[in-house]
């Protein structure tokens, strides 16, 4: 299989929108774009300078792939619509797996950019982890360089791995981002400024380079501090949501060294 | 009151090594150490050049302030030895009130850096927050420049803030971490690399920068996504524990935007 040089994207959302930037700037082909709603699909075209496509009837069938990044709901829907491609068909879900795919699909992929994206922040695609997966060892081929031309770390997974993964970053950043909701709640209750704990998130964050979060771990609960534990939990009396998260999260990290 | 020109360090753990260090790269005088442990003071001392006390009667009664930073349950014990000094008596510990200090102490404070500090880590400095508290305003004062001379923010709370502060700082970094430590136990499992998740997790804090936690909070529980959310409670069938927490948390999350 030759190199992806032309390429189609399908979808007008964030993701769409950053990995077609990344791509246009990587120097890719990128033929054009189809979205379900005409009009984002043509403010993404307009930015790229790039044909917008109206139906998917208008969607050429010769192109080397076709980037279809839609939600997870929408995606089995549209893959009814879709006509049958020469060019590998490639989704960018990290919770859905290889099996949307119909079995008469010929080559089909999974490219998933492991990263959280805002529509209107840039974002340094190079530090961005690209997981792949197919069952076609020449797409995963092409895939590789293809991820390599906008991503310095692209690896293959299987479904299994992936679904693991998402599960794993919901609690590195979903739950950790929770944990700084209730820090910040706590600290506007007290006419305190949330910016006082970034120097020691940076910090925490920092950490990690050199250790892992089982060595980092600090804080009363691992030192078996029952004084200060108490006091936390009589402070946290009006907050009763709070307490049982405190108590949860205590108990668990003080069985880290035992 | 003059500014502060004379100090002794109290105490030779990594809260006083750090300090001693920034106090003399200030231009600061430090005029010797003394720890409980003669030859942990004589370490710190050999590091900044100055003398090591063997005893508290050998520590000068008239130093411009005396930095105590010792653990917090040994405090109140080595406040007992201590003589009396003329010079301002602080101490820097986030969850100790100001009342560890008896009446017949003229003038004491708290000057509490807040930080997390590892012994053999470098630290800017600049970037840490120092936080004060006395009942006396010329204390304050001379406290104030003191803080200046190392840190760009330096602020007054009083006890109660501070030890909110300290709870915030719990939930903040000691609990977050232990989030990244659930994430990279799963990752492990399943034979995923950590690292894959940094980047998203530099984003994640990244985006602090711009939204409050609750405006960048992300994830299958803010979007109310039940099937991705039972999916997960389900994979987490071998670890109760993990369990408990994803549903307590998702359960909060899907409170906030409602």
């Amino acid at each position: 299989m030759n190199s992806i040089q032309r390429l189609i994207i399908i979808g007008s959302g964030n993701v769409a929108t950053h990995m077609a930037m990344a791509f246009k700037k990587a120097g890719l082909d990128i033929c054009g774009i189809y979205s379900r709603t005409f009009e984002n699909a043509q403010i993404l075209a307009k930015k790229l300078n790039i044909n917008a496509f109206k139906s998917v009837v208008e969607i050429p069938l010769d192109a080397d792939a076709y980037l279809l990044s839609v939600s997870d709901s929408a995606l089995p829907e549209i893959l009814k619509e879709l006509p049958s491609f020469d060019g590998i068909l490639m989704h960018t879900s990290g919770s859905v797996g290889l099996d949307v795919f119909s079995k008469n699909i010929k080559r089909s992929a999974v490219f998933y950019p492991l990263q959280t994206f805002s529509k209107d922040k840039q974002l340094d695609y190079s530090t961005v982890p690209i997981l792949l997966e197919s069952e076609d060892a020449a797409v995963l081929n092409a895939l590789q360089d293809l991820g390599k031309k906008i991503s310095e770390t692209v690896r293959t997974i299987d479904s299994e791995q992936r679904k693991q993964l998402h599960l794993s970053a919901v609690f590195m950043c979903n739950f950790s981002n929770y944990m700084f909701h209730i820090s910040e709640s706590l600290l506007k209750e007290n006419d305190l400024d949330f910016e006082l704990l970034k120097p020691l998130l940076g910090e925490t964050i920092e950490k990690l380079n050199e250790l892992s979060p089982a060595e980092a771990q600090t804080g009363p609960a691992i030192r078996h501090d029952k004084r200060t534990l108490n006091a936390h939990i009589e402070m946290l009396k009006n907050h009763p949501e709070y307490q049982n998260i405190y108590q949860l999260l205590s108990d668990q990290i003080q069985k880290l060294k035992s």
